[in-house]
């Protein structure tokens, strides 16, 4: 344990949960967990828990049967999720009108983290959890992840661990509770509640279960492929600005982490204040008309159906696939589900900026079929850049160039996450964080109808309410928080481990 | 002019907004409207604009039809709303299932009221509008009212006077802007942008239009159908908790003034954390499972239709009646529509309670069939005491005999108010706020799931965000600001008034 851990083992739980935070994130090495040990922990999880994913024709998923008047793919249950189809109107778009598949759950789910300090430190209990989805096998888990299907126990499988303590979360009630959406260019109006509760007493860690440091998620999240998008979503909603966060942290590396910790800080000069921010959503929430109805999956314009999926005619986008899926380590073993599949590797970027020393992110207001309320924040860029290949240069997103051209010293961020594993086949997303502050830097107008330069405290206090920030936003957010420490911190001279 | 408004004429405009807000409200006697002079005002406006409304068939609607096929109503322009059916299933619900007439206007309109320092004090150009369901004529109104096909012009009428300026805001933005729901009982979705603009340059006052100081519109709130619904929702969305309010306001009068004020003061302790509050929200959110859907109006379970109204087949709840409507002082002089006609004058009342001399409101989570997201905040009590005449007393709603049977010296502030008159035809509302701080006070657990004591600065910044807080709420939240005041303060010896 490092000498700033053991001083803030005495500190009372009185302290404001920024503040506890940030100790956790100081602990890159690891405290219950060593973070020298964690990829055995790690490797030995992968071999206990794995998945077998085999394609199969959408008419032999056992369980699920194609709606003869619809076409729509549906379980006999009737629980989990259907596949039907979303006519969109939206006339002032680029493509006034399109059809598309899109996956039906309009049940919330409960995505959550439990947390309890040891030596003063707040842990997470994450899970090594494989999903059928994942292009690599297993992946770091919320201690929770229950669909409605799950608690109500229509899959026929075992009880959730831990559900129980977010159902009730006892008297100081949860850290973070806010329901968030999820991709809206695939799913209709899919949300969840991301929790993080604390303990209370004493926690069986079961197996396939650890507890972790902020601080070691932080630097997992650096690897391809293992923090899962699950995971990254509740972390995003961890609130970690405070004024004070260096009493914690240390004095900053370098000009990058000085802007980014002053960005935290809530009374941090924002370029436009937060009342003005929120007129700019009510007037993109306001100004883009679109009209999303759900319409039969069978004969949707402009996709068509093989045996053993459903694509869109020219190829692009993602098609719906059928697999059958053998299980070890789970709560089934053997099932079969539909799942989209995207067409190529995406593009997730945050740009971020020093405007007289406070970091700020160039955010964009998004509109995505899906989405509940017509539009959200979303990254800078958030594209398959395979999909522009064959098109001018004109029809390429804003600021693609500025990241995929980016001098490598100005990529403060860079790994290849997946997209939920549970019904995405292999999505993986490049997310960066470029920062622009030594160039010329990107030409955005203060009145820019899409984009607008934020800082860090703005999205966090955003994330205390629903639909703001979307998926990939919020993933990006718990990499930005990640930076706040360098990659390697000096090594300690003394560790003490506890299990 | 008062010394006080005097002094305020010399401060620079970079006054924060609630501080500026306080001083317009200080100015109870007016400012270049004379208080004692606006009686006369009105009562002239309400000559000049009147409407004649007579009750007709569904069927001779001028303008209207009923779809062969649903029994819907509609406009042959498929403009302004639809008349159509919900069907509601609420399975954990007190009633697990209905069916009812709905409105649905899926269109974002504008609520705006514009406004303007004149000797430093902020005053809000209101309009002297008639409505055909209003039960006294006129009311005072926003600056504008303009739904999409007002401004779309799909009603033939003239441009709606001041609308540019809330289409461009100008560089400095709204002071307001947040789109907040209406009545979930009655509206499917609906939501109206609430705006305030500060007017840059000379404004044009035309004809039926004032401007008058936020002192004035409180002393009006208190008097019967005088302050229209529209504008008192835009009114509770201004900005007024600072924690300074007193400089501006004076030392309060009396204690409940004075909690009020302490209330008022964002640092102020309030008996649950925002966080807890958001996460009581939450949990409302999704623990109640609601489907809402469109179905046709004609063969409504529970629901009849003759020549002059659909009815409840109990006679409870409302009709929805045709008027044919002759209008003077308005865009068009001529024009039929359906609207919602209530039974009986409902009570919409606050609890309020000082607890450790910070006023506290007794809030509910309430669930309506066509809100956006499941449930709102509401008033104490929102009901129709009438329906509960004839049921047992266990039938009766949480806290109305509190409301009913409070001592007079207890009730705050009271007066009848109606809802939208464009909509709903004679629909009025007792609204009442009193207070229980001397009283043993009713029984809320802590961790009652349908209540919580919020602060006025915790419901204040709830009010930044969308969907937080009803139409009813958010009328009595304008109320409770009016009592920063005393009802009638010291006459001032000199009185300066421009034209």
């Amino acid at each position: 344990m490092t000498e700033a851990t053991t001083r803030l083992a005495r500190r009372p739980r009185t302290t404001a949960t920024p503040l506890r935070v940030a100790a956790s994130a100081h602990a890159r090495d690891g405290g219950l967990t060593a973070h020298t040990d964690f990829h055995d922990w790690y490797a030995e999880a992968g071999k206990r828990a794995f998945t077998r994913v085999e394609r199969v024709p959408l008419d032999d998923l056992t369980g699920w049967e194609t709606d003869p008047d619809t076409g729509n793919l549906r379980h006999h249950s009737g629980g989990f999720f259907t596949v039907e189809g979303l006519d969109v109107r939206m006339p002032a778009g680029p493509v006034p009108a399109w059809s598309q598949p899109i996956i039906n759950q309009p049940e919330v789910g409960v995505l959550g983290i439990l947390v309890k300090e040891f030596d003063g430190i707040l842990h997470c209990l994450m899970q090594a959890k494989v999903e059928p989805g994942n292009a690599g096998g297993v992946q770091i888990s919320p201690t929770v992840q229950a669909t409605r299907s799950n608690y109500t126990g229509v899959h026929g499988g075992r009880p959730v661990p831990y559900l129980g303590r977010f159902r009730d979360p006892g008297p100081r009630g949860p850290l973070v509770d806010v329901r968030q959406s999820e991709q809206g260019s695939a799913f209709h109006h899919k949300r969840n509640r991301n929790m993080v509760v604390e303990a209370d007493g004493e926690v069986e860690v079961h197996e396939g279960f650890r507890w972790l440091t902020l601080g070691q998620l932080h630097r997992l999240l650096a690897e391809d492929d293992l923090v899962n998008m699950d995971a990254r979503t509740v972390l995003s909603c961890l609130p970690f600005t405070h004024a004070e966060l260096a009493r914690e942290l240390g004095p900053p590396a370098d000009a990058f982490r000085a802007a980014l910790l002053r960005s935290c800080d809530p009374s941090a000069e924002s370029r436009h204040p937060l009342g003005a921010v929120l007129s700019w959503i009510t007037e993109a929430r306001t100004r883009t008309e679109v009209r999303a109805r759900r319409v039969p999956l069978a004969g949707l314009r402009g996709w068509h159906r093989t045996p053993e999926r459903i694509s869109h005619d020219t190829g692009a986008f993602f098609d719906v696939i059928g697999v059958r899926v053998q299980a070890g380590g789970r709560e089934v073993a053997h099932w079969a589900q539909p799942m989209v599949e995207p067409h190529g590797t995406g593009v997730v970027a945050f740009l971020t900026r020093s405007v007289d020393g406070v970091l700020h992110v160039l955010m964009n207001a998004r509109v995505e079929a899906g989405y509940m309320d017509v539009a959200e924040l979303a990254p800078t860029v958030q594209c398959t850049p395979a999909s522009y290949e064959h098109l001018p240069a004109s029809a390429r997103p804003r600021f693609l160039d500025a990241v995929e051209q980016a001098a490598p010293e100005r990529v403060r961020f860079e790994s290849v996450l997946s997209e939920e594993g549970g019904r995405f086949h292999h999505a993986r997303n490049r997310y960066l964080i470029v920062d622009t502050t030594a160039d010329a830097g990107p030409d955005v107008p203060p009145d820019d109808p899409e984009y607008r330069w934020m800082t860090v405290h703005q999205l966090v206090e955003l994330l205390r309410h629903s639909h703001y920030l979307n998926i990939q936003a919020r993933s990006l957010v718990a990499c930005l928080q990640s930076l706040l420490m360098p990659a390697e911190p000096a090594p300690t001279a003394e560790r003490k481990v506890r299990t």
